[in-house]
Formats: C-alpha cells, structure tokens, sequence
C-alpha cells in the first residue's frame, strides 16, 4: 500500500465513519443503495412504507396489490357470510358454501370497486351499513393504491448511465481517472453537477483504516447532459490517489462513490442518481472510444449507447512511481 | 452566569425577540414546533385547514374523515326525507320512521361513493336532482379528502432520530457540544446540513434577556447520511459558550435549536427536520459510544439504532474556567 | 424632490422600465400582482387555464365547475334526445318532453359521474356508445376538475401578512424604513429571505424617470419565522433614499415592492409572497409597538396578530436634510 | 472566418463535443429539444412513458388514450366471447354474432369506468372473477391516464416567449447582442436566470472544429419578469465574438443556446424553457422598438405582446474590425 507524504486531508462528511470495507465489500451498491443494515428497532419502525412501495420491483408491486384487493375481498366476504347471505338480495342461494361464498366475495369486489351492478344488493340495516363501510375504505384504499402506482410511474428519475468502467486514461501529460455517463431515454438534464468521493483503505502505523476524500474534477458541472459526459479526475500531486498504479487501487480497495444531480424540465424537479465503481471494475490503462458521430447526412448527432463503456487499451511507457 | 469578555456577537435572526424563557419553558417543542400561540383575530383565519389536517395523529384523521362521511349521508338522508321517501324507488316502505330513515341514509351512501348499486333509485324531477348534485359532491369531497390521505401517506419527511441527549464530551484539547442523528427508516438522505442556534439567557446590568447565536459546526454539511452523524461545536474561544461549566448550562437555561434539511431521492424532494435541546438534555462529561459494527462476515455494516443515544460517563480532570 | 451627490447606482433588473408611474399609480398591487394589461395577441393564448382557475375565487370556481358539470349534461342529454329517449330503457316516457329531456340528463349525470344506478339503461348500439363515450369523459374531465380542485386546497403559499403601513422609524443614530410581518396560520416558515426594490421618481434634467434601488437591509434572511420579523433598511448615507424627508416620500411617489421567499416543511415546498408599499402607505415618524408577551404563567408565547400593524408615533428632533 | 489573438477560453461543458455543426444543421431545435438521436440499444429501453406521454401533443395524447380504452374493451369482450355470452345476465341474446359481441363490449366498458348500471351483470365464477379483475384493472389503469391528463395539464411551464431575432444592436460605444423575452400568459415569473452559450467553427490549422463559450450577459438575472427583458451581450473585447462582422457570423454559422430559469409562485416550482438563435435569426443592425406603453389614461401599464420581435433597421457607421 503506497504511502506518500503530501496527502490530502481526509474529509469525514462522507456519511461513513472509518468502517473498513478491507474485505472487499463495498460500501454503496452499483445500484446507489447502501450496503447497510439497521437493527436494534422493530421491523415495523425501521421502514417506512412509502419507500418500501416505490422501491419494489414493479411486478411484485403489481402482485402485492392485487393479493391486498383480494385479500380485502375475502375479508369482507366473511363478514357478509356472517351476517347471512341472504342479506344479500338477488343472490341465488347456492347449493354449496362455495357458490354462496364466492356471491358475497364478488358483491364485495363490486362495492370495493364502487362498479355496483346491482344485481346484488344488500338488504337490511346491518348489510346496508357493512356495504356503505365497505365502499369507503373502497375509495379511501384505491386512493393510496392508485396514488402509489402513479407515483412509481412519475417518479422523477434521471435514467443515467454509467460506464461499466472507471479508467486510469492518459491525461494532458500525466494521467486521469475518468468514467463516463449518458442519459438512455427521451429526457434531458440540465445543471448537471457530479460529486465523487473516493474511500481508501489506508495502512498506518499498523492499523488499516479506510479514510474518505472528496475527488476534485476537471469539470464538476456541465449545462446540460446532451451527448454524454466524461467526468475527469486527474491524477496529480493534489489528488489523494497521487501516484497510484495499478497494484495500489487493487490493494487499497479504492471505492468510488458517484452522485449525480441535475434538473429535469419534464419532471420540473432535480432528479439524483448515485453509483459507485469498485477496485475491480477499474481498468488501468484504457482511454473511452468516441460514442457519437454525424448522421443523417449531417443534420443530426447520432449517440450510440451501446459504446458507452467501449474503451482502448493504452499501455503506461512507465509507471507513476518511477 | 458566565460573564467573559469576548462574547461573540449575538444574531437576531432565530425568528424568535430577546423573549425570556428564563423560568424553563422551551422556545422549540421537541418535535420541532415552535411553543407559541397566535392570538388577536378569529380561529378560522389562523389555521390552514391544509396544514391541520397534515398534522393530525394518523387515527383522528381517519375518525375526522369517517364522520364527515357519515354526517354529509346524515345530511342528504333528511333531504330524501323531506322529499318523501316515496320518491327512492325499490326501497320498501319500512313499518318505521328509522326503517325510512336508514333507506334513505344508505341511498345517500351509494351516491355519494358512487357505487349505485341501483336497487335503490331515484324517481321524480327533484330527487333525482338531489343525487345528481350528491354524486357531485361526492366526486369533488372525495377528491379533497382522498387527496389529503394520500398527502399524508406521501409527504416527504426526513425520518431523522436524533440522540435524546446533547453531551459536552472530550474533543481535540478541550470539550465539545456533541449530539447526533441517524435516520430509523429505509430512506437515504443526501446533501445532509444541520443548522444549529443557541437561546442562553444572560444577566447584563442586572436585566435578563435572551440571547441568540449561530453555533459553528466543525461539519455542517455531509454528502450522505449513511450511518450517523454527529454534530459537534467546539467549545474554544470562538464559541458564545466557552468557558460555561456544568452549572453554567443550567443557569443560562441553555436551548439548543437544530434544523435539519436534505435532499430524499425517493421523494425527490428537500426534507427538513427541526428539534430542540433544552438545558435538562444536556449531559456534561460524556461521550456517545459506537453505534455501528462489521457484520455478515464483514460482508455489510449494522447500524444499531437502539445504541443512538448510548454514552459512556467521562470526567473532565479540570473545570474549564479554571 | 431631493437630488442628492452621492446616490447610489440604480438598477434595471427589476423586471420594469423606467416606466413612469408618477402619476400615482402603483406598479405591484398589494396582493404582489403587477399593475399590467397584455395586448397583441389573442386572449385565449394570453391566458394560461391552470393560472386561471388557480387564481380564481372560490365561490367562482366552485360556480364554474358546477355550471360545466351542468353544461356537460344539457349536451350530452341532448344527444340522448335526438337518438330517441326510447333507447334508455327503464326510462318512463313522460307525457311531455320536459319529462322525457329530464330523464335523459339525469341519465346523462348518472353515466358522468359512474354513479350509474341503472334502473335508466341504454339500449342498443348507438345509446351504449354513446353512455360508454361518456363515461369515459367524465373519469377524463372529472380528473382535470378534481386535480385543479385539491391543487387549489394544497397550494403551497406563505400565508404571510405584512403590517399595513412602512413606517420611518428611529433607528440607532438616524432613521430606518420599517415594516414586520407574522404568519398568520398555523404554518411555520424556515429559510425566510426578503428583497425589497424601491421604485423612486427622479427630476433629472428636466425629464421625470423612475429609478430602481435594491434596498438594503439590516438582516436580509432569518432561520425561522416564529413570532413575526421587521425588516429594516437604514436611511444611512449609502442609502438610495438617504436624507428624503415625509414630503421627498410623497413626491417621489416612493414604491416599495417585496418579495419574501421562504421554506414551509409541510408543503415541502418553497412558497413565495409578494406586496408593495405606495407612498401614501408610508408613515413618516413612527415605531412599531411590541406584539408579543409571555402568557400562560410564562409556558408559551402568545402572539397577537391584531398589533401587527399597531405603532407609536415618535416625532423626529429635526429634518434628515438638516 | 475571424481568427484573433485574445480569444477568451472555450468551455466544454456545453454538454455537446467539438462536433461540428458547420453545415448549418442546429444542435439545439428552436423548442429547446436537442437535435440528437440516441441508437445502440432497443427501442423501448431508449424510451421513458413518461417523457413520451408529456411530450405528446394533445390531440395524439387524447387519441391514444380513446385507442387504449377502446382495445381494453375490445379485449375483455373478446374474453367474454370466449366464456360464453349467456354468462352476463340480462344481455339479450342478438341473432347475429355483432349484437352479442357488442353486448359484451358495453358491459366492458361499464365495468372498466366502473359505471356499472346492472341491466348487464355477470353470472357464475369465470365471468364474475372476469368482471372483479376488469374493474381493478380499471382503476388502475384509469389512474395512469388520469394522472397523466392531469400532469400535462398542470406540468409546471415559463410560457416565455423569445423575440424571434437576435439582434446586433448599438450599445454603449459599440455593439452588442441583444434579444427579448417576455411571458405571453397571465403567469409572473421571479428570481429569473439567463444562461447563454454560443457555438462557434473556427477554422484551426486547416481544421473545422465547434468552440463553445459562455456568453457573460450585462444582467443575467431579474427579480421578477413583469414587462420583458432584454438580455445583452456587450460584443467588446472579452467577448469570445469580439469584432465580428455581419459575415462572420453567417461564416461561423454562430448558434445562441439560450436557458431560461425562474420561480412561478403558482406552480411553486422552478421553470424552464430553453431555444436557441441560428446565425440565419441574427439580425446585423438593428434594435429593438418600445414594446409597452402607458394606458388606461396612465394606471396601468399595456404591454404589446404582438410588437416582441419589432425592431428598427440601425446601420453602423463602421465596421468593428476596422
């Protein structure tokens, strides 16, 4: 592990304390999300349901409503069943519990839908009252299940893409971190502004401990995300990572941890995006290809995102030590 | 009450005048709320019915919004009434004045919902404007009041817990005001900046009043509220505190006043979070213990959040004035 | 009016010209609109509907939905009409074509709002079509209606009131313009920032203008507004209106434009108020008196919004010209 | 193509590369969208719903969603076939397979609005399990294309309207660029921001390649955007387009990126709306005419939204690099 004398200071407002990650295991997931666990509080404490609800996976969410629309239904269709079916006016009385069972079932789904055919109908005080019950929590439930999948499907949401990769590049006459990002859908960020902190695992005086800095680009803010955008750290005798060659970023158990803002006009909001690129996913020695071209006989600029991680490798004539 | 000469200069922006809270009363509740009261013009103009019924415990809430389901039915059953129960088709003319009554009040509910069963329907010029004008205001209550429950299920809070206790704890070659926070639900807070000011009461010239400063941060601004963060002023000679002992917190009725304000990219949105030290919360000679280990085989981090306001007892060999 | 050696440099960013409102006639209203009409184009692209229904009052709103939602059935009541009242079924032809018009609307509203009781059916190709388009319609503009509806209720604003008059108050060796304001809900604003432009009338070389001046002021930004909070701009030397007297105010018809920006945690949004204060609005020679006091045996403060405005007179020992 | 000494240094964070644009085709489109087309991956990952449905025009949204609603029910019709028609009571069997298809069509779209009038319902356990899931998937999907109506409909925008020119206009004692803006709704902007970068070819050692400068207004930011404003690029020696003449800027084929931010206190958000000049929109000679003007026998201030772009042919004396 290199040690050199003319560190920069550490930073600790990194949110994370000198938690080694020695091991290997990073600190923030690929996908932005912490590698945490919160303990020590109930389940029910520790999660708040909003966050849980627009983070799943959208099939699972689409499962879990449905399950609770019929779980609801049920629910109701035993009270119904309780009160007697033949509350229920117009339902044929079955042979079978079953046949009973499933007309105050679908009576229920008819009331919690507030679709009311009519063809049944609730009779009496208790009935009347346990349908009127029902269609309000019906139109109160609906409104937080709707309100949800609205959510999730408006969410503001910066659908950036990252390089697999984060290269050691050549760089004006020494070298450069660099990786790279675009958008991949119809959206376009505006005041966008990328913050890197870099966690490394240093060795002093027999400890190890992991200490944090924050990464000084050559551009931290760009006005707007068109083409794509390569943020650049250069490696020079300010940076934490001076000196660094291959073997130290493999040994230190580098991690970067990336976070983007921007403005998206569509959403009327600034949106985030948050990612980190581990030891192993760095590439010494590569510079990114070029990732557009003119097309259509000029009159546009054509963005190919399946170049966006494409890379050259580029051999070092030495290393930075020497 | 400390005296010494190079007082930093007070601010006047706290929102707050040099009211006296000498007898102990605190300026901010722990919530966060401000402990006052508005007077001089009629209830209706001083609240925001938007900003109440935000506020209100989740259960009166929902008991607030069954009964003004329940009263606007009430409300339009003694209009069907007034009309002659006669004129709701398919409802079978009871024996009593209730059996009527709750025919009535169960038509209402299903044109209210708009779930319109059918069973029951309208018949002449004037009940049938009666339910027309019903299921729209069905339509547009519900939509304040499905609105405002889904307001309140989706707004966006920091979900911060803050340690119970603020300690003066050992730092550096001297002591520390030192209090920290942690967020107990699965969200993730960026760009994380804590403000804090200080109310102390200080006997000039034989007259109390109430003094204000800002507190300087030896961090007051982290990039991710991962696992916790603990603020901490340093008692030096910058400080409006320096020099106070034990004693002089509680003499002063000392008040420490936070606000917390960061960025959630699940709301995508800025949270804010306010609370408030009172003298008694003060533990002088103490310093928060570790609140997070290596777990899983050192594969992720446990943050125990029950450890939040853990500390262990330090006594200070000298008396800071000293 | 004053011609003074030293005035500071004017600025043009005021978003108005050196307009002229000598005549009397305010720039911003006290609400914070401007005192503008737009020409040349067409009114329906000179209005944005949402601003407008968003601005509009309540009563008038609430009248404009309803008269839509009649409008909408009168139109598609008339449809129903000219296919033939004998395609709802259920619908008991009447003897007259009021009774026949009168089932056809009420139909109509019954399909509009998906009440749909159903003892009135469409019958056959075109009347189901028709009831199927309609429905679709009303789910459609019911969601505009009731979007704009709750926006209206939860529209973030500041709930701020302003002191009726300014006052030029005695302030440290000299003089200060003076107003406060308080919220008056149950609100509270955080992040509290004020700009206050002055629009003056200057006689130069003859030629009347109007200049704008940034005023300064003592404290231009406070933490938290809890009991109500004075602006103060100092008529020290630097100040553009340095030495005017309460005859230089009246003269040159002196305008103060507003604006404070704050944050409000419950809307989770940065709300905005604007107002102005004309010359006539300024009184010359006074000081606001104090509106709060310790109540409740010294538990909280009451805040008395009555004395918002509420000020002594003071007379000034000699003239500012002097 | 002027080549001079004291260029100011390009910047690159124009979001687009050196990609020459030199035949004439814009990088930005007058509407503010980027003249890019993104390849590489599929189709629909390349896409956002979202962005696509709030970009749509209005009439193709209104049509795409009567499609979608027509399909659905088309669809569940077809779902209904297949189990038999005999299964939804009170249809009337029709002698041609049309007439029972259609039956099944309207009973779709009553439960799919959740209208549900009855004279139709569901008989036994597929067609009711049919008619629950149609219902849910209504309200759903309902909530979708709500959502959405609303969204445009609300979607917080500038309504800003730029002069269709931008001019080289007098200025001082030289020159300068000049265009206008102003907002052509009943909508106030504050805290307004201009942000210009210019795209220049410069021809470098025999090499065309697109330069990108930041163009430093005389005002970059107003207040509030009450009448319009006139942003200015003082052309003097800092500037990057210093001693252009009226064919270096046809040569360079110069195109103005232009990025407006403001406050809009009723949507209370930020808005942004973005265009941009070609060098065939700069007008060489020319300033802008008066566009307000005082009326109602001088109360109120009228703006001519329709004189904008007017402006008097100027025409210098010399040329600047002369």
């Amino acid at each position: 592990m290199n040690t050199h004398k003319k560190r920069p200071k550490a930073v600790d407002n990194s949110g994370f304390s000198d938690n080694s990650s020695a091991e290997g295991w990073r600190l923030i997931n690929k996908d932005g999300s912490t590698n945490l666990k919160k303990t020590g509080i109930p389940f029910y404490r520790r999660i708040s349901i909003y966050h849980t609800l627009l983070k799943m996976k959208r099939g699972k969410f689409l499962v879990a409503v449905f399950l609770f629309y019929t779980v609801m239904n049920l629910f109701f269709a035993c009270l119904y069943m309780l009160i007697g079916i033949d509350r229920l006016s117009g339902s044929t009385r079955g042979s079978t519990f079953f046949d009973d069972f499933s007309q105050a079932f679908f009576f229920s789904s008819q009331t919690l839908t507030t679709v009311g055919y009519g063809h049944i109908a609730p009779v009496g005080l208790i009935a009347n009252s346990l349908a009127s019950i029902e269609s309000f929590l019906g139109i109160m439930t609906f409104a937080l299940v709707t309100g949800m999948f609205y959510a999730r499907f408006s969410r503001p949401k910066a659908y950036i893409r990252f390089s697999d990769n984060v290269l050691v590049a050549p760089f004006k006459e020494g070298r450069a971190l660099m990786f790279r990002m675009a958008t991949d859908k119809n959206n376009h960020l505006t005041d966008v502004e990328a913050q890197v902190t870099v966690a490394v695992h240093i060795l002093e005086e027999g400890k190890r401990s992991t200490k944090f800095y924050q990464l000084p680009l050559e551009i931290n803010r760009i006005n707007s995300l068109a083409i794509s955008w390569t943020c650049v750290h250069h490696l020079n005798e300010d940076s934490p990572l001076s000196g660094f060659g291959a073997q130290d970023f493999k040994n230190g158990a580098v991690e970067l941890m990336v976070t983007v803002k921007a403005f998206d006009d569509h959403f009327s909001n600034t949106v985030q995006q948050r990612t980190s690129y581990a030891a192993e996913e760095l590439v010494y020695g590569a510079r990114f290809s070029m990732m557009y071209e003119r097309a259509g006989s000029g009159r546009y600029t054509q963005v190919m995102l399946d170049k966006l991680n494409a890379y050259e490798v580029h051999t070092f004539s030495a290393d930075p030590s020497a």
